[in-house]
């Protein structure tokens, strides 16, 4: 595992790795010891060969004549992706789309917490937001620095995003997951993704204009 | 612009249409008036070749020598998108994620508008959310056949969604926004994408851990 070579694997092959622990971690649950490529393949739409292209970046995981051992992959993938252990995750943005994420249940498993939320709105400051008291974004190089964190959650206006996520960074912050409709600037060594609902929406419409 | 031929185009060259609209209305907020395919791409780290490609696949849209004229490409982007006209969208989901989701603002000036809000839970229904007084997933099929919505936005738990989303396919709808972290069979001719946000965090997990 010590052996790939990160900065070499297409980002589609990292972001299909989720996708396949998501499926054995679902066949496992209904109690699946084994699975092949076609069927794992199978149950995402894609091909054998490319589940078997995708695991081969990372390691040799098949094993002849059983396929894959469901358990076993699973530990391997998480072990790749890096959620076999916990990461602490810091929220900003106490609106109602950070009230979500707050309570969402789903993170925990999948090896994420949110241990903190932020905001700069004088009335959300101070006040709980599910089981969170909201904190000032001030306070969060404290926050960063005490609980380790990597992680942040934008879950803010557009017009903030860019200046929230610079705040973020020289906290020491290094994967931002932004919920604002908006691309942002970050330095090199810095991570992201954005989230756009409605980027998401557009692609349906395209599809279903054509598909009809 | 009847002329392409939208299953023959990739899909990541789709989903960077909605990026470069992104792009593009942002530059047009400033004042911009015209924009090359390498200052387009530069704002989104792509290549001006990625850009001039991608951008070919749906016509002819460069004038030599001036580049593309923002407000113009903005609605050659829009009308390929689907998204020069309005369309109405479903929630159902009357949770957290769903009450997030119906206050959002940004997606009128995208073209899309949630109409109404379904549960099932009989705590939900009946009461409001936001401005939506939340309906039984049983008037879906009405709600589809009277306002002529083709879009849904499932925002359920997951041992829900696939039910749900059958639901909906039933009663006409052709693409469904998934936010339940599990993946869904659907019949051809429908649409759907899943936003898994621990997904996304495992993405940056990975990115974080080989970064540094």
């Amino acid at each position: 595992m010590e052996s790939f070579r990160p900065e070499s694997i297409p980002n589609p092959a990292v972001r299909r790795l989720s996708l396949y622990l998501r499926q054995l971690e679902g066949f496992g649950r209904k109690g699946r010891r084994t699975i092949s490529s076609k069927q794992l393949g199978e149950s995402l739409r894609l091909t054998d060969a490319q589940v078997r292209k995708d695991l081969a970046y990372f390691g040799q995981f098949g094993h002849p004549g059983i396929g894959y051992r469901v358990d076993d992959l699973i530990v391997q993938l998480r072990k790749i992706l890096g959620t076999d252990r916990t990461w602490n995750v810091l929220l900003v943005g106490a609106g109602n789309l950070g009230r979500a994420l707050s309570a969402y249940r789903g993170f925990a498993s999948k090896g994420f917490q949110v241990i903190a939320v932020f905001d700069i709105d004088a009335t959300k400051v101070g006040h709980k937001l599910g089981e969170f008291t909201v904190q000032h974004l001030d306070e969060i190089s404290k926050a960063v620095e005490q609980q380790q964190a990597r992680l942040a959650i934008l879950a803010v206006p557009a017009d903030n995003a860019q200046d929230v996520a610079d705040q973020l960074i020289s906290a020491g912050i290094r994967g931002i997951l932004n919920f604002a409709p908006v691309s942002l600037t970050v330095p090199k060594g810095v991570a992201f993704n954005t989230v756009d609902v409605a980027v998401q929406l557009e692609q349906l419409a395209f599809q279903v204009t054509f598909l009809e």
